[in-house]
């Protein structure tokens, strides 16, 4: 019998989980669930139902696991603690400084209601986070690296669109090459924000906009682009959707440290991910982590849950006999 | 209180968990215990006990995880059974197909005395398994590729000392660089042996030993060698001394997939390592997962168990709040 999943939200990253539910043959789409009109909501998914977030809770004993597809601003802030009581749930949480809260209310819920939850999944934080906490584990003297990009960061772009007078923008963030290249020489360098990353962003502007006032908006805007070097292309709508219409992603987490009774040995541990489509990568992560939360929880547990906290075989569909044959 | 680790055996691995337990303040090497006279061994941490292994079973309350740093082709199949019944041990097993028999003696004696063993760690097995499994279980349409080295397969080296008038010799696992970017293209090519390394062979041979005859016995040495391109290069003693003194090896995981409806995105996983020594690193390894095997018992848990089924956060010494606070 498959797993039957849930989504609420229809988004990228809620058809990213849906094609990777269909690439698993353990893992069953059963329903789709929006706040939108479910009439205008079409799922590529024959035969799976589109219904109203207010129906969910009908549905508690027709869905093994329900995945959340919102937004870590507003959304799974609600979302995840409301629907932990009455369901397994996976979300991909990235406010790295709320984690602590949002762990303590999903937590509560899910042990409420006896169900498993699983919250910031994806690659970062996810598989990301994975590769900082084993490397600082197995090299404890040493430093991580995170470097992000070449890729799209749909929240830089979102910002860029609400200054008046853009109508469309793309923003890649990218790391700087020679910064990566001191990294993995083992120099365990010290850096500054604008020291790791630059960011380059492709802007439609408005007819008759102000394009230098555009770019200088661009650049001194604080937090997202104020300590960073910053380009700004101005770019028609038809080079937009030709050059920019997808959403690749990517990046590496670097473990540089030492060991020896005199400390005079250096390793190198690299993980990088190269990724046509961020939202389908991390709808595949999710999925694998649905996969995991079902069988926690039908072996019993309960309460929130970290990708620290989840033992790597329970996110395959292979038995333990078949990964330790072919993949050990 | 720290935890209590136990080594059987003080060759190359044995001294890398030695230097690892050093950088790790959770962790105290209580004694070092050796089939040699314990005389005979000076370990190089202050006040630490070198035993007769005829002595281990009296360490039983002493000791609470014992690493077995014994090689896989005699010691292991016998010392991990053996011990598993009386402590929580470890072992780098790496006979892959022997891995299913091993894990049954192991499990049945550590379910007997009621204790956890982890077998097969390090970094292949072992953190390279885990990327096959995490890359096999998020890209469930793809390939992996495993790429060994640059670095000494001491094995190898090994099997060149034994021919008649070697004196010594090391030999690098190359990989194959157009392989590998074909790899990292997404090509998701099928490979023949040859095509994915060479290996590279520097030779001291005794004088007036036939080096003609010692390079067509290694290139034609069945499984080593005879699949592969190789190359000889007989060195002075000094030279082997002076330029191959270190055991450096690494190498990469790839996994290479597809996501999207259609199969339209590709996505690559890659993590590499890139070792100054293969056995301290090993031994890192290794000491985490002492501290998670000691864990683990600690909670009630028993048995045979692999990296597989290792929750991540068992291998740091950190708490729960701070992984998530630092490190997710």
């Amino acid at each position: 019998m498959s797993i039957r999943i849930g989504i609420l939200g229809y988004g990228n990253l809620s058809r990213g989980v849906e094609s990777a539910i269909a690439q698993n043959s353990d893992l069953e789409l059963a329903a789709v669930f929006t706040r939108r009109d479910p009439a205008s909501v079409k799922v590529r998914t024959a035969g799976v139902p589109v219904l109203a977030e207010s129906e969910l809770l009908d549905w508690k004993d027709k869905i093994d696991v329900l995945v959340l597809g919102g937004g870590s601003a507003t959304d799974l802030p609600v979302q995840t603690p409301k629907y932990a009581e009455f369901f397994n749930v996976i979300d991909s949480f990235d406010t790295h400084a709320r984690i602590g809260e949002h762990f303590a209310n999903v937590d509560a819920a899910a042990k409420k209601g006896g169900h498993v939850a699983i919250i910031s999944v994806g690659w970062d934080p996810g598989m990301f986070s994975l590769m900082r906490m084993i490397g600082d584990a197995v090299l404890p003297e040493g430093k991580h690296y995170t470097f992000w990009g070449r890729g799209v960061s749909q929240g830089h772009s979102d910002a860029i669109r609400r200054i008046e007078g853009v109508e469309d923008a793309r923003q890649y963030t990218v790391p700087v090459e020679s910064a990566v290249e001191k990294v993995r020489a083992g120099e365990n360098p010290e850096f500054t924000t604008r020291q790791m990353h630059t960011r380059e962003c492709f802007v439609v502007a408005k007819e008759g906009a102000d394009k230098a006032r555009i770019e200088k908006e661009i650049k001194e805007m604080p937090n997202y682009f104020a300590d960073y070097d910053t380009t700004v292309h101005f770019i028609t709508k038809e080079e937009l959707q030709r050059d920019h219409a997808g959403l690749p992603h990517g990046g590496f987490v670097i473990r540089s440290g030492v060991s020896g009774m005199e400390k005079e040995h250096k390793h190198i541990i690299e993980y990088s991910l190269k990724l046509d489509s961020n939202p389908e990568f991390t709808g595949s992560v999710l999925a694998a982590y649905a996969r995991a939360a079902f069988r926690l929880a039908s072996e019993g547990a309960s309460g929130c849950k970290t990708v620290f906290d989840i033992a790597p075989a329970y996110l395959s569909a292979k038995s333990a006999e078949e990964l330790r044959g072919k993949l050990l």
